[in-house]
């Protein structure tokens, strides 16, 4: 996607052709910042601290972590020990571990001297691979759009937390389709749930379709519900950091009330899922494990100040304390359709197993 | 109740006997500031801005703001006129009317040296009233946590917004069966819902939980559906801005998503409601008006600096617009029950009209 005039991936090689680049997320809106990651360690903390978050991102970007430990350390027991490191810094998206898994996979039995050209190249076909299907994701997200601009002209559609280009490498996932939509000349607005307490949505998607020219308005995470109940969402596209053989979808917390009030009020909810979010090994959600993060995100929040600055400062109150589970499971009861970059399924171990035959079994 | 030694209602007649005393709650919890309204422009100004807020106590400030208005002109067209712009400044909580109406009742008729005494008096009335009846809100409610706490020893409940003793006179609605019941040895953990985009819960309810010394921790309004899922809340107490003659449930914000995740996981959904918040004027929900609040709301936030000082900053992407309705509407049906100063009923006209029989006919 473009800021501005010019055309970037969320995660690129650097000029030189070994360091990896991403734009530190934390920083946005505020400052487009881009920042070069010399090693694994780097990439493992910038992974941690969300410089770079959104599921199919993560995936990409610790895929080329793995290619910077194999460039300085090709031996079996350094590469196995970086991809242990790498799969450590986030629990529940299930990308990271794919991508991981992807790369041993490829570099395994390989001669030493080879595993660096190989890593890179693997790493930039999960890169690409992450481009070509969420451009997918949009085509096949894209009918369901137009369905409804057809019935009533505008489109309302809630989203949750940042499954646009920042949580991709390109495109994103729920905003793929609505991007498309709006280049195709569908009257799409969209309702961005701040999304707490990272603020994602209010900093992130917002960002985005402010900058894309999409029609949207932030709201507060608790607003969603009332504005179903009130006709004036038509639908809800959300992302996933990982779905299970059911149908269950984690994802950011708060997305499973929004699926509860969808269903009240039906309306359509969907879940944009690419290939590498799908977690074959699982049966359930409740097995999917939730991280917890720092009280501090709830507590302290990160804003710009009137002179500019950009400044963190304490929301709550002094000497409370705070718990933070960062995702939720959404039972595949709740979910209309799950689309994938092979199209649109039901939320079923029926229905996945449809799209991808070559997993339904074990 | 009480902040270190001294005991304080919320509104309260200054000393010399005339001026109307309260916190300005846009500065809690960093500040604990008293503000002194000499005229009821100054009232609603206070209740517009929320430096005053709270069903319960909106009322009663208004009925102290009309009393400074009819001490300075008593005639009627002068007293209609500050209780029609004391009516106007908020439009969905119902016990603002509720106050003003018994106000103008007890004020008719009466000779006009007779009114500035007739309105502080029945101000303190409607105060005294709301004192009381949040005592013994808290009193019904006392058996319920009671019954948890005897079946699981600790008891988990997730409230909403502040329906504490700040958002009334004194105690509280939903947060005076919890103080009750910490007071009884009842070892009680409240979660409490930051309640965006105001953060009357993180400023507001846990300012009051941790003076009290009651467990709390704030969460993210995303939580809750996870954490009900994952069996760690027992019930969910709120308070209301407006329940109509059928138990629908006007309160903050983001109330129905909690409702509706109460009833998807079992979890008790009870409201606290004194007489004053019942609008037997009405059928039902749909027809209460609800607030649309300023965007700034949403995209900017107030905090406390590092070095202590109190900031206010953006928090949204430069550029972006918000929508920020104020109240949602829970319906009868995922309310477990109505908590009133005359017990505990189902949400249902007729629930409602056993406990009110002076109100069950038109």
């Amino acid at each position: 996607m473009k800021i501005g005039a010019t055309h970037y991936r969320s995660v690129r090689v650097a000029p030189g052709g070994w360091r990896v680049e991403i734009f530190d997320q934390t920083l946005l809106p505020w400052q487009v910042e881009t920042l070069q990651l010399a090693d694994e360690h780097q990439v493992a903390e910038a992974i941690t601290t969300m410089r770079v978050r959104g599921a199919p991102l993560i995936g990409a970007v610790a895929a080329y972590g793995l290619a910077l430990a194999v460039r300085r350390d090709p031996t079996d027991a350094a590469v196995e020990a970086a991809a242990a490191m790498l799969a450590a810094t986030r629990p529940t998206a299930i990308n990271l571990r794919w991508a991981l898994d992807t790369m041993l996979a490829r570099l395994r039995n390989q001669p030493r001297a080879a595993r660096a050209g190989i890593a890179y190249a693997v790493a930039a076909e999960i890169a690409d691979d992450d481009v070509e299907t969420c451009r997918r994701i949009g085509e096949h997200t894209l009918p369901l759009i137009r369905a409804v601009a057809a019935a009533r002209g505008q489109v309302n559609i809630l989203t949750h937390c940042n499954a646009g280009w920042l949580a991709t490498v390109d495109y994103g996932t729920a905003l793929s389709g609505i991007f498309q939509a709006h280049d195709a000349g569908i009257p799409v607005h969209v309702w961005v749930d701040e999304t707490r307490p990272r603020n994602q949505g209010a900093a992130l998607t917002a960002f985005e379709l402010h900058g894309h020219g999409v029609s949207h308005k932030i709201v507060a995470d608790n607003a969603g519900g009332h504005l179903m109940q009130h006709g004036q969402v038509d639908m809800c596209i959300v992302g996933t950091d990982r779905v299970t053989r059911n149908g269950d979808v984690a994802n950011k917390i708060g997305t499973y009330l929004k699926a509860l009030a969808a269903r009240d009020n039906d309306v359509p909810f969907h879940v944009a899922c690419p290939h590498s979010t799908i977690d074959w090994t699982l049966d359930s959600g409740a097995a999917i494990p939730i991280e917890e993060r720092s009280e501090a995100e709830v507590t302290d929040m990160t804003g710009q100040l009137a002179d500019g600055s950009i400044a963190r400062m304490r929301i709550a109150n002094p000497g409370s304390k705070a718990a933070n589970p960062a995702f939720d499971v959404t039972p595949a009861r709740l979910v209309t359709s799950i689309i994938t970059e092979r199209g649109v399924t039901e939320a079923s171990a029926t229905g996945l197993a449809r799209l991808y035959p070559e997993h339904a079994a074990r």
